[in-house]
């Protein structure tokens, strides 16, 4: 491909991109497709001849476009909101056009520097104070990972044999709500799953602080070393708020690492009405915020504090000669700063967005979220038959159709039929999942197209399906 | 930003980097900034107020590019080559512009199914077999790190005490000239550095089978656990080729996982002369193989190849309510093949990328390559006090000045100041780097718009900066 072509493509893909957004609302949210059928639709050896750019937007329409569940679409109520600005967009589009590496410093200086400043305008739009030091990463799970490494590391001491020396085992503790990646960070970690204490919590399903320190407590009188509590701001069901001030008080009485996860809901302490949900946040060791969320920035963005980043450095860190450069010492090298070596001039895309939308833009859209998420709410508790089964604190709702005639298993299954009823209709997608064993429907408002009619039409779209099916 | 805003500037971004990509070669290669030259040119604080995105170009000519070292220059030899086609950019755009997660079959089928016709056009392309399954991690270090936690689990049976119960330590195998990602790898899944052997090299700095069956006998005899050997297949510093045929007999007969590290040498293997530099391949257990290097797919898209995903999947799987889809069991749900949750539509680069190019344009890129780093190497071992001082398997020469007047430590310093002209002086960009403790110019050739004239000009560049230094 020629300059030339590159343009005339680049131009029609831009524009198909466009066309694609503002014309997302008419699909099916959820991809029709059965398995297998897209593999189908591609050659089974690679082309031995090139020449067929002139297709790829042809391909993307025929190949591709079927098996796309559309995250864009405003009637998106899966999983959460990723949310990708057409500001965003265009970061991404520049940082693959520069194709540099910001693995040093001197590799592309702007690279590391332009993240060190989005890092530190991101800190100050969540109120955090200048003692935290940011990091992008890819995912909150390979951030909990990280942070779960530096927690090990600093109990055992950078330990020459790792995990294999005497001494008890190293246990981590966290709500039974916190997210999947957590008991994932702890084996690949190598910790052990059965080292991971699941706490219970209360109604709220915020970790319940009694139990914590005395699952501490009989781990020490067992002889076993407590090494990290993970508190989850926002947790995935149900965006439930552990108490971070009273968890970081026994943290601290029992030197314990305290690792945040506000994943999902870290974007909402833009909003200042929502920052007491975590109170306490400043006491935390590191946390994990994915601004590839609700934030608007594309996917993959995570956004990594700590408040040591030498320690995170001493974990992380290589120096083979190969990689060595004059600047080492005076500048942040981040591959010492995760897993990765290489990484991508992720910044820019959350540099355009900032400068697209300002704060002002991103605080008024999730208060709109927020706003939609209580409506729904009301609408559900007020219907007969209907119930929210956990309270709402942010943008997510989850409900249930409670018909009187039904009972469990019954309730479940009907719930659940719910759920794929809505989904393969197309009009809508949402996310079915389980609370206290029990199915139910998980509603998360956010997409940037999510306007008020929107999540009517869901509702109206929930009662429909309740009875119909 | 509205959809005639993001059309406007979308053209116009597009047409920048049409323009900066054709003017490349006119730039210095290596940014002249210092620290804090960029950090210094934007504001210290979020915009309040957004609204700047017509400013998008201008803020990345004025603050970005100043910091910009340019890996798309034909001038650049240092590290590898991060060659990133214009087919490969629309694929990033276009991933982008959906702005879809491929985490779950579900979420979007023709990420994932994409990804696995991908993956084994990749497969076909280097000649493995079909006993192979590969997905798209996002860089070397952590598709090693995954090895060798899959490694570590397969030996300790998934025990639910992780590394902390009792058994001999396990031991890990790697050469001394492996990359610094493996014992990065061996720390951070907590086996402790000192459990990582560093196994002699030969005079090719290959590594020492006769060495590596002693070390695993001695562990043996210590009460250690051998687990895994980590085999080269190109070494990052001189580009040696561990003997994988009789590593993999070793690694049999001893029952060890064999981890092979093609990063950047994988590439080589689509041409069928190269094949017999990783005789063996077929006995390991995993490899990893970075398309983003030389193959001109841009960062990030790195391939791991296991022959047991089933192990993989057991060793890196979770099953929260959250994430079931009804379409489990029956399709690759990829969150489930990786350290990450959430994942990009990576395979539509990849995709793009081999329409445009056909294999056969690939091979005529890197016999040019290879042809490219033949001829500086007939130069410099044709040139009076000049050496190479590692065998030129591929595409990297390593050379030194070595004056007769000049002895060590003065020699390594002559040849670090060498290096360090060149890179300021902006016409050439490459990596100093150290073998036996002496310092050498490391000239890694494969830059998409590298032609012999720029491989020249490097030459003579060199020999002008060994008279002036």
């Amino acid at each position: 491909m020629d300059a030339a072509q590159f343009r005339r493509l680049g131009h029609a893909l831009v524009d198909w991109i466009a066309d694609y957004r503002e014309g997302v609302a008419g699909r099916p949210v959820m991809s029709p497709v059965a398995p297998g059928e897209i593999k189908a639709k591609l050659p089974s050896a690679p082309p031995e001849h090139g020449g067929g750019a002139d297709e790829l937007i042809a391909r993307l329409v025929a190949d591709v476009m079927p098996g796309i569940t559309h995250w864009n679409h405003p009637a998106f109520f899966a999983y959460f909101p990723s949310v990708s600005s057409y500001a965003s967009i265009l970061g991404d589009l520049a940082c693959a056009g520069l194709g540099v590496q910001g693995m040093s410093w001197q590799t592309s200086p702007a690279a590391t520097e332009i993240e060190e400043v989005m890092m530190d305008w991101l800190r100050q739009m969540v109120g955090l104070s200048a003692a935290w030091t940011g990091v992008i990463q890819d995912t909150a799970s390979t951030a909990t990972l990280s942070a779960l490494i530096c927690a090990r590391e600093k109990l055992s001491d950078f330990s020459p044999a790792g995990l294999q020396r005497a001494g008890g085992p190293l246990t981590v503790y966290a709500s039974s709500e916190a997210h999947s990646s957590i008991e994932k960070a702890v084996r690949l970690a190598g910790l052990g799953k059965a080292h991971l204490r699941a706490i219970p919590t209360d109604a709220r399903r915020a970790m319940r602080v009694d139990a914590l320190d005395q699952a501490i407590a009989s781990d020490l009188a067992a002889g076993m070393r407590p090494c990290a509590v993970v508190a989850t701001t926002g947790t995935t069901n149900t965006t439930a708020f552990d108490p971070l001030d009273a968890i970081a008080e026994v943290a601290e009485r029992r030197a314990l690492w305290l690792h945040v996860d506000a994943a999902m809901a870290g974007t909402a302490m833009i909003l200042p009405e929502c920052r007491a949900l975590w109170h306490g946040i400043e006491r935390a060791d590191s946390l994990v915020w994915n601004p590839h969320k609700w934030l608007g920035v594309g996917f993959d963005l995570s956004a990594y504090y700590c408040r040591d980043p030498q320690h995170l450095i001493r974990v992380m860190g290589t120096n083979p000669a190969v990689l060595r450069t004059q600047q080492d010492g005076e500048v942040s090298n981040f591959r010492d700063w995760h897993i990765q070596l290489g990484r991508r001039f992720r910044a820019l895309k959350l540099w355009f967005h900032l400068m697209d939308q300002g704060v002002e833009g991103i605080r008024a859209r999730l208060r709109r979220d927020l706003g939609n998420a209580q409506w729904l709410a009301g609408q559900v508790e007020a219907a007969p038959d209907w119930q929210v089964v956990a309270p709402v604190a942010l943008q997510t709702v989850c409900v249930r159709h409670i018909p009187a005639h039904l009972a469990e298993p019954e309730l479940s299954a009907h719930n659940l039929a719910i759920a794929r009823r809505i989904n393969e209709g197309g009009r809508a997608y949402l996310t079915p999942s389980l609370l206290d064993g029990k199915q139910m429907l998980r509603v998360s408002i956010g997409a940037e197209r999510t306007e008020r009619e929107h999540v009517a039409a869901l509702w109206a779209a929930l009662r429909e399906a309740a009875a119909a099916v």
